[in-house]
């Protein structure tokens, strides 16, 4: 069997939001790349969700329930494999925050991390939880902001390690550019503290780790400075010289491919492939937010993907939410899950 | 004469950086665009550029000396005209640090900036000058960090107020996004302070007021947030609560059509204008120098155009420096000064 159909897992996120009918979605539109993909989820919702996606005089997309991953090959073409790890879901509203669907949603990343942990799929791709709805769940689910915190308790379990020792970092990536973000939830003010030496350097490890898997190759990083014009020589801030420099030595001194500090407002054009004008970099290590999901989401939020760096797992989402305003029409757009797809098989493939 | 018509005045910029090639590039490049144009510089400087950009087997642009601005009409089509309203420039080296350099340009400028203010001329477009020339060139020159405190003050001489009564904003522009910033070359951490009632309700005013003129009626403005997703009701931050919504609410109570605080990492996808899809703002107010300058200049910053907002005179710039790197070789790019060119058109048109 082909690597490239290693089994990869798609968890259906919380059923209120757009996550079963952009999985639909991507089924119908892009049946090459979904090839080796199975849901995690419900098969009750998912039909729903195919229904909500047919378009007129056409047929929904045949679910198709898995007993066991092992399966997954016997499927037939232009079906969607459907893993029931839970029980048959009840009726979830689309649009509105409901415990059970956040409960589900949880159940069924833990259920995906741990396979993936244990080496019997490729990767998994999360539609979006509901923040809300996790916590109604209650414990354990009301612990987690989101899928990181999630998985980085998953990936600490299954390495009897505590979770202060797996540090993430959060990459986002179009067909055009990718950026490592230093941190990523934070109110600026404290996003400009978290500058440190210490997590510069340890973004700047993870993303060259993390990186090298993914191209092959050592990746060219150009690090983002946090004040307009990187500082300008310490005329307009300090921290390009007293800590994101000293950072990037520190990484070159152990063979990590790192230049910059650079100007915020160029580097990330500079850090831009287009046909026929290749990048200079393969990636901007960004100091905030903020900084590296603005050319991130210039060019639409559809052509963005979501990666979680450092843990020993590949996960990758789409880089939007939940949509609750549009769940249920069946109008939203699969394009970043799509891409979503397309990285994690990227991105798992073996190491050269 | 048509309005369209009236001269507009191209100040040479630092001689030692790209300014004079990228004004013969322009003239070349662009004659359409240039009618009605004339340099304020130096004639010898002038026609040595046009010998840089002159490609193989052609002749150089010729360059005619204005006496006057009223003898523009009367210049040939396909020449350089020069105003020459200093002493004829002794040598200028590309590529160096030279204060009589640094002198000249600030001449220049000042001159421009008086002809604007007397309504002489529509508008001026100024090339790049280099900071650390003009401040060798001694007093006054070395009063000013840059272009936009000059022009402060020499409309505050013509009006005769304080310079403090001429608050100025700058806005970028490129042909599918403007913004407008609330600080521009502060650190970070002094940009957050900078983020007041007073500073962001002032940007308000001084943008509608401006981009009024420019469309021909009320601009809908997008105020971007400070925080990651706008604070997310207050969990990442309380700027957008406790300063910024409260700014655009006085705003709005003087009419002026201002919303927000929205995601920064999206409001500039919102506010794009591509063919075929109109955009949702004419303008998005940033609240700090890299969260507007990262999307306008991430498509290139050929596009890119300064416009300096609230003096009583029109001032448009290339959104890039004098590139001493460069400098000498006629290789710069023309297309920021000629969109500049144009910008400077749009918003010296008469009011409706």
């Amino acid at each position: 069997m082909s690597t490239a159909l290693r089994p990869l897992a798609l968890t259906m996120g919380d059923a209120a939001g757009i996550g079963p009918e952009i999985i639909a979605k991507a089924f119908r539109e892009a049946p090459q790349d979904m090839q080796g993909c199975f849901v995690v989820g419900d098969v009750g919702l998912m039909r729903r969700a195919c229904r909500w996606v047919c378009p007129p005089c056409a047929l929904p997309l045949p679910v198709v329930q898995l007993e066991a991953v092992a399966d997954l090959p016997a499927v037939p073409p232009a079906c969607v494999p459907v893993l029931q790890t839970e029980a048959r879901a009840p009726e979830i509203v689309p649009g509105r925050i409901q415990a059970e669907a956040g409960r589900l949603a949880g159940q069924w990343v833990q259920w995906a991390a741990r396979a993936a942990l244990r080496g019997e799929i490729a990767a998994l791709v999360t539609a979006p939880l509901h923040k809300e709805a996790l916590a109604a769940a209650g414990a354990p689910w009301d612990a987690y902001p989101g899928h990181t915190e999630l998985l980085q308790a998953e990936a600490a379990r299954h390495l009897g390690v505590p979770v202060q020792q797996l540090p993430v970092r959060m990459m986002l990536a179009n067909d055009e550019l990718r950026t490592v973000l230093v941190s990523i939830h934070l109110p600026l003010r404290q996003a400009i503290e978290a500058v440190t030496h210490a997590q510069v350097l340890q973004t700047l490890r993870i993303a060259d780790q993390s990186l090298f898997r993914m191209l092959g190759r050592r990746p060219r990083m150009a690090v983002a400075g946090l004040n307009p014009h990187a500082g300008e020589g310490g005329r307009m801030g300090r921290e390009e010289i007293d800590i994101i420099a000293p950072a990037i030595a520190q990484a070159a001194s152990e063979g990590i491919d790192a230049s910059g500090p650079y100007a915020p407002d160029t580097v990330f054009m500079r850090a831009r492939a287009r046909p026929g004008q290749p990048a200079a970099f393969d990636v901007v290590v960004a100091m905030y937010h903020d900084q590296g999901l603005i050319p991130i989401k210039y060019l639409g939020v559809e052509t963005g993907v979501n990666v979680t760096l450092g843990l020993p797992l590949v996960r990758t989402s789409p880089d939007h939410g939940t949509a609750f305003d549009i769940a249920g029409r069946g109008t939203a757009d699969a394009g970043s899950l799509i891409r979503a797809v397309r990285l994690a098989r990227q991105l798992s493939r073996p190491s050269a």
